[in-house]
């Protein structure tokens, strides 16, 4: 196998890695340089000024996945419709310099009469799949918009979007709750967490929910030290009912922070769950590149 | 009966009525002199300023309802735990001038062991019974937070809050989807509001439901005019579903936009419902009133 540059490159963030043939990450950047703050046609810059020595590698593969695949980004690499696998992922390759540099597509699937889309969390699902030497089950990942993705024979089969992250931003920061909550976040308090995703349960419903951070705080039965806990329980605990059916232990698959906190509220509602790191998403590119060479 | 001087006042606004001993309304005031733009110490400055001369009347009764009895408002009056009728209310009565001016207090009751609280719709749905001469049923007053209330014997049992309007302008203005979306509403689109209240009953959770705002505009399957209409029927439609063991027809009680919109609502997915005007916090104000006397 050729060396891996792998580019996870995102809305606000764009993290590197190079990777030796075996798998192994021998280094690592990161820089603030999302695709939001990227100017028209500025994308191979950006990618020569974080690793343009690692790229000088004649032989050298680099795969880039994210958001710099989708129509604001570098070029648009157009969803794959699920099923999809590693031999459909690899098919769909957006080539930049053929053979050298490529964007990795996204997936699409369609529920309910509308369609869902996913695109650099797909990357993460397959690495997570090849570390665990599985072929099937439910990957969580949390994050501004939560991806629940079902598995099935080495391909994703479905998937849904939650905006759990970005709802509890909003509520957290211009909503009426937002007013009795300290400026700053306080030390994360598991109890009150544990407490809002309970309620989550019981309100069936964050319309309703949200409104018990309001009403806890006026009769002084909780401090506004622990709402933004409780709140944030609130809403990852609304994303836990809404599939409160899912079938078996779930993966989680994301920053020790985020996945501590879904593993406590999963936890909290005795269910089962897994978590890994965010090596995932190089392990998925390395995955992915091994499969072009088969 | 007495003449009396009817306030509605709220956190934006302030409404006020002259009504005759015989319930009809023979002048009506408005300002934008809501609570949160009065000083501390201004409310009497700002009554007599709105209806000074109607209150130099010797025998007028004058009750204030909304915002102005909270902790942030003229003073307190205290909450009254559910279950509340006229005589409750006449008897939580927060005198500013003994037997001449008076705050209404609001109402709270508690579910699922948290507490939720009501002011100045209780007024609207005692308003309701008294123009339909009925004793009980199920009310909905539309809002930046909605609030449904069950009523039985003439009194309120209990009521939950929706923070229906709230979320609906943080998502419309504040998030991903607001993107996509003309900066104006267009003027309002039945069928793609519609849509989005039958998508939030599949979709069984705003957190998923709202993204299909996002992904319908990326697939070009809704045009970005129709999408405010669209969100608007998932964050009601939402509210409906997580309502949708309500018993029976329901009471719609509110200004006539907000009123037809969760009428076409409701009848799209086949719920009765009748509606009334804002006539329903005068005539609230005025059974009120009349109780005093018995």
């Amino acid at each position: 196998m050729r060396p891996l540059v792998a580019v996870d490159w995102g809305t606000s963030a764009l993290r590197a890695a190079r990777i030796a043939p075996d798998g192994a990450v021998l280094e690592e950047r990161a820089s603030t340089r999302g695709i939001l703050g990227v100017p028209a046609g500025g994308f191979p810059a950006v990618l020569a000024e974080t690793c343009g020595e690692w790229l000088g590698d004649a032989v050298a593969l680099c795969l880039v996945s994210g958001m710099a695949g989708s129509r604001q980004g570098w070029r648009e690499a157009p969803y794959l419709a699920c099923p999809a696998g590693f031999p459909e992922l690899a098919g769909g390759l957006l080539w930049i310099e053929q053979g050298r540099i490529a964007l990795v597509p996204g997936l699409s699937c369609e529920a309910d009469g509308v369609p869902d889309v996913i695109r650099g969390e797909e990357v993460q699902v397959f690495g997570a799949l090849d570390l665990l030497q599985r072929d099937e089950g439910t990957f969580v990942l949390p994050g501004t918009h939560s991806k629940w993705v079902q598995v099935r024979d080495g391909r994703v089969q479905s998937f849904a979007t939650f905006m759990t992250g970005e709802v509890y931003a909003l509520l957290r920061q211009h909503s009426i709750l937002a007013r009795m909550m300290p400026p700053q976040d306080d030390p994360h308090d598991d109890e009150a967490f544990v407490r809002g995703v309970r309620h989550a349960q019981e309100a069936r419903g964050l319309l309703h929910g949200a409104f018990s951070a309001r009403t806890l705080a006026l009769f002084d039965r909780m401090p506004a030290a622990a709402l933004p806990s409780y709140l944030s329980g609130l809403v990852i605990g609304e994303e836990l009912r809404m599939r409160e059916d899912a079938a078996g232990p779930v993966v989680l698959v994301g920053s020790p922070g985020l996945t501590q906190r879904y593993g406590l509220a999963l936890h909290a509602l005795d269910r089962e769950a897994r978590s890994i790191g965010a090596e995932a998403t190089w392990r998925g590119l390395w995955a992915l590149a091994r499969t072009l060479e088969e």
